[in-house]
């Protein structure tokens, strides 16, 4: 790849060294400089610590040629972002009237006088350009310095984010000039990441730009693909040709191209064709129909869902014969079957989906096991029954059965 | 507080660079070094870089008396933290031989040849301690080195936590001596971050140890008090003092005090009661069972659950009439109260929710909005009926309604 510049990120904050926050906003700022063709070499998370900061903003304007801060920007003396950029850039901070009329403006607006610590915010280092902030009452600074491209912005995301793209973007945008990064996901379900990168690494490698990344997730797997040219187009047909010898190898184990998730996929599909969904879940306990029901619109093919945990229920809502249960067990293929087809015909859908299993971490034996699950897929003409056994503990289980759910509703579509 | 060792922590591995993933094995990490009493400075995510490397810990080795690093200990050339640690530490790195032999053993399971290039692995850094690896092929090492201590760890959780365990714990805890944190978390349902803050504060500001830090997480409010002493029961104590007042002021807002979900409450008062609850779900389409089901032995109190997006739905598995929808809309009060009956009296349980919403993004008009959800609960006696207009997209509304509903039949119990 060509020469990029290079970045660090610094998240200012000791509530980021505890075991309870981690700094997210440095992923996506990361994925924005990367598509303005900057690389991000070093992310650092410092608390509300003079010395260390101090220290870490020296070395950064060493190696770095932009730098960007989030956080500790607040109104109390534990915001030291401005106090310790100043000092270091050896500026002054000047107050700044009409940001102090403006954080005052903030206020009266919700019918509360400002507290006086608020007027440290309108604390501006000498020479930094402002960053307005529409989301509160912390502003940003952009700093030129050397060959450091310096900003400050707030820590909260729905401040952060805007501030970056109305001011930082454009100023960065300038600076990158004409290299651009790009990226594709290809989404895949039904294959273990080792099996997946059996059949990748072989066509990926051979490629240097883009470069390739596997990711496991949520039971999935993921394939990054990261081009680096000088236009869009450029990187697009970069992208284009290695997404095209995977598709060919991967085949219908790609879900998504598009970075959809199955339920959306599956959903799309049941629209387009006109069909209709209804579900009875045993083990998954409703995830199903939740998941299937995150996508917007979806009353348009999803109808309705049984949670039939006991057997009563699966009796009464969907009509599993009783006898058929003590015959083969509530965990069985047969009832996996009579849970499609029973609830397909009551609530006459095109499709029932039935699922029965054995969650954890109780009630497995040595014939039915814990991960145990039948997934059963019933339309007009018959019925397909899948069996697993799934790793893991009873989230990861139920988690994996309702992927195997809807990758079976997809593959069917 | 009293002075406490200082740690910082060194993520490596150019993955950990991308948009794609966070470092959270710092956040495990940070827990169990607070609880040897040592405090957490810095934390660094570095790539396979061997400049920017070798700057960090250099660093690191001047400002911090504990380094703790995971990652870059793989067999490849990208993997390069033995090799920078050495060069800093001016230390020889060694082939160990028995290392070797438990490599290749490894390989050998699994009827598969040792690739040459892991022989890598197999580099020990002169003086250091090794850590055996039980879940993997990279050992790691613990070296004393002047003031400093230094832990190299394997980036996959699953072999980086029981090392830390068998190893690093105890070295350090040794040299922390006898200073340990507690901490202690209050959940909160039922008010704002601001509201609980207006409460607390007053209440927690005079408290130097422990601390407290609020935090809003999946629609509710975390309290987290962290004290600092020299024995268990002495910061139990003072846990204990804080944590009642706060008890006091907050009162039936703070559902858990042992780190439970709402989900993991209302199972332990279901089943110590002998009761069980059925659910019947519009706009949250089966999230309310999927949660309810997340808790392992939840069968024993949930019956079964009705996920009844269209009318049809409603008035066949439910029962409620077609006349009352058609009157009062689907999203109403009488809609839900008839669909917490409903689903209590098909059941046979002893409680009954109902819920029905719009979740937007269509759907809202001026007089039922996009946010507007009823929730109702059925028992022998009464059926109560929540009126909520939440904020938020899709997805939150959907959460903060579910978590209604688990807060209602908690107060209920």
């Amino acid at each position: 790849m060509a020469q990029m510049l290079n970045a660090e990120i610094i998240a200012i904050g000791s509530e980021m060294l505890t075991p309870f926050r981690t700094d997210t906003n440095s992923l996506w700022l990361t994925d924005r400089l990367n598509g303005l063709g900057i690389d991000v070499k070093l992310k650092t998370v410092v608390g509300d610590d003079e010395g260390r900061l101090e220290e870490m903003i020296r070395d950064a304007m060493k190696r770095s040629e932009i730098i960007i801060s989030t956080g500790g920007l607040g109104p109390t003396e534990d915001d030291i972002t401005r106090k310790i950029f100043a000092r270091v850039l050896k500026k002054r901070l000047i107050l700044n009237d009409s940001i102090l009329e403006k954080i005052r403006a903030r206020f009266a607006k919700r019918g509360v006088p400002m507290p006086e610590i608020n007027s440290r915010q309108a604390l501006i280092i000498e020479d930094a350009q402002l960053i307005e902030n529409k989301n509160g009452t912390a502003p940003g600074m952009l700093i030129y310095h050397g060959k450091c491209t310096i900003a400050l912005l707030p820590g909260p995301p729905r401040e952060m984010k805007p501030m970056f793209e109305a001011a930082v973007a454009p100023a960065l945008r300038e600076r990158a000039g004409d290299l651009l990064i790009l990226r594709r996901k290809l989404s895949i379900f039904g294959l273990t990441e080792s099996a997946t990168d059996e059949i990748a690494a072989p066509i990926y490698t051979k490629f240097r730009n883009p470069v390739t990344t596997i990711l496991f997730k949520d039971g999935q797997i993921e394939l990054h693909l990261t081009a680096n040219a000088k236009t869009v187009d450029e990187a697009e047909k970069l992208l284009d040709e290695l997404a095209g010898q995977l598709d060919v190898a991967l085949g219908e184990y790609i879900f998504s191209r598009r970075d959809e998730t199955l339920e959306e996929v599956v959903g799309d599909k049941l629209k387009l064709n006109g069909y209709t969904l209804a579900t009875a879940e045993s083990c998954t306990g409703g995830l199903l129909a939740g998941r299937i029901t995150e996508v917007p619109g979806s009353s348009d093919y999803f109808l309705e869902g049984a949670v039939t945990y006991s057997n009563e229920a699966k009796a009464r809502q969907l009509g599993v014969p009783k006898d058929l249960i003590e015959v083969h067990g509530a965990v069985s293929e047969e009832v996996a079957k009579a849970m499609a087809e029973g609830v397909r015909r009551l609530a006459g859908s095109t499709f029932g989906i039935g699922i029965t299993g054995i969650a954890g971490p109780g009630g497995g034996t040595e014939e039915k096991p814990v991960g145990l699950v039948y997934v059963a897929l019933a339309d007009d003409e018959e019925t397909m029954i899948r069996k697993f056994i799934f790793p893991g503990d009873r989230q990861f289980i139920r988690q994996l059965s309702v992927n195997a759910a809807l990758d079976l509703i997809r593959r069917r579509l």
